[in-house]
């Protein structure tokens, strides 16, 4: 057993974009042993994760804000290196809540094995993980999406984003991508995006317009802002719009204004939910079933970019977050 | 068969609140007699509409604008005195697109006949009128409805808004209605609402957390704005938002901010949803029997503000509406 560990906790609540003085290092013991039920995992890649910015604040919502002096909060992947669990051998690949830290010892909740024969651990927390679930579920679930919808998704180039558009192109949809730069948007057409749309370089309501004349039936947003809008004008009648997420938003220090255009919703006819992939955790393994095929027969390309810098280059991973640098689903490299 | 009648016109678009150059008053000739499968109309009440603003502008949406020069749509009733229509007799009541007119020749087409012993003209504009069918399938179809929910109606004393908050009363629902100033709030609890918010001088937001502490499951939007971002702060999990109209913003002159609030969706995996009462039309006949039986059996009370003046009043009545001088239906007198 390691006699120690660093993990990254919640040292003050930020204003905006976090900064190096909202976390603190902490290096820390580990205990001698583990107790009945526990195991210890060797923490390898850690999710960067656009919703962890919610986390940080102290308000109500779908889930519980992190608490300042708690380990933030992460989804990770790692290896069981001690196990006193029935479920959990030594040498195991896993995915769970681990945190921002090196090492981690947990009871088993909400940790599944991951089989690193399909696809390697940053994988797991992309295409086969949260980002992927939430593209499942959003999709179908709450944009009951059709074969033959035009589909438009923001944050194309995302950890989300990416998957979404490749689902609906393997259902037979048109899919159109919005995303920042011409690397992105080119990346977006080489996975078989139809279109891609440069909100740097580009005019999203008008290009849509150009587009897709007859309008979109699925709008997958997780963005929120102008491009929410764009699309809103830009709506057939009977679509759906998925409220995923707003990245755009996050780290706005007042509530940015609302989506314009929202009474789209009437003249077509629509209707934009929201959601929280945490009420479809009975039904991940069905996710990962369906994704992980499509990545077997080449239908699907996962993506990640990942960071180096172990848990101490948490803060400029996540502010390379909200830079966009990444393509694909962004991990840090423990 | 009279000769001549007195009609209001579009003579240019308005742009902001409508005024009296908005309008032409032409006095014309009727024909000297009608052809086969027409029939003559005295208009006698004529249904000022805050949708009426939208038919003005010249942008594609649900309905064809009026364009200038022509007859200014609005629904009215008004008797048959003269007919060669197999379906329309001389003496029969009836309600219809007849437009802002004195005299309307139709050929049936949406002219339906009405029951003058049920309830007065004025109500079938109101009540048991396009209004009443948004309510009722505003908050049947687009709310799902049910037994035991939390209602928030705004604009509630208003056409819509008073009769879906009754249906919901009806249905054992808890009802609080959103409204301006004292007299409207009073009347709000005499016909059967749990609670009514005056905007004009409650913190709407403020207000609601304390009456509805647990939030609203159905919250019926006839208002935009500020009130509509107050009800999405105040959702229950599984909330359905139904978009029936935005009377706040239907004089601006530019775009006004969307609701701030929309993430509430996310959080409450709600869903906010749009619709147009015309997309019903089949099934109009179910509501004015849903809606009948609440009035006949005392369960509904219909009301409506009459104004005098005659089409020349027209401008006036809709100034009047979307300063809120109307409890109930607002209709003009021919």
């Amino acid at each position: 057993m390691p006699t120690t560990t660093t993990s990254v906790h919640l040292a003050q609540r930020p204003t905006g974009l976090p900064v190096e003085e909202t976390w603190e290092i902490r290096r820390t013991e580990l205990p001698d042993e583990l107790e009945e039920g526990q195991f210890l995992v060797v923490v390898d890649y850690i999710s960067l994760d656009p919703a962890m910015r919610g986390w940080l604040n102290d308000v109500r919502s779908y889930i519980r804000p992190v608490q300042v002096g708690e380990l933030m909060r992460a989804n990770a992947t790692g290896t069981v290196t001690a196990s006193r669990h029935p479920d959990f051998a030594e040498g195991q690949a896993v995915v769970g809540p681990f945190g921002v830290t090196e090492h981690a010892i947990s009871d088993g909740t909400g940790v599944t094995a991951i089989d690193t024969q399909l696809a390697a651990p940053p994988t797991w927390l992309g295409a086969l993980g949260m980002p992927g679930h939430t593209a499942y579920f959003g999709l179908h679930d709450v944009g009951e999406l059709k074969s033959g919808d035009t589909v438009l998704i923001s944050g194309a180039a995302g950890a989300v984003g990416s998957v979404a558009g490749q689902l609906a192109k393997a259902q037979g949809c048109t899919v159109i991508g919005v995303a920042g730069g011409t690397e992105k948007c080119q990346w977006l057409e080489e996975i078989g995006f139809d279109a891609a749309v440069d909100y740097k370089s580009d005019n999203v309501l008008k290009k849509l317009r150009e587009i897709a004349p007859d309008g979109i039936d699925v709008f997958f947003d997780n963005v929120g802002g102008e491009i929410l809008d764009a699309g809103l004008a830009n709506l057939r009648r009977g679509a759906r719009v998925v409220i995923c997420g707003a990245i755009s938003s996050y780290n706005e220090t007042s509530l940015p204004p609302g989506p314009s255009r929202y009474l789209s919703l009437l003249v077509f006819r629509a209707k934009m939910q929201g959601f929280v992939v945490f009420d479809y955790a009975d039904r991940y393994p069905e996710a990962v079933e369906k994704v992980g095929e499509h990545i077997s027969n080449g239908t699907l390309t996962a993506r990640e970019t990942v960071l180096e810098g172990g848990v101490t280059a948490f803060n400029e991973a996540l502010q390379g977050l909200f830079k966009g640098v990444n393509t694909g689903k962004l991990v840090l490299k423990v």
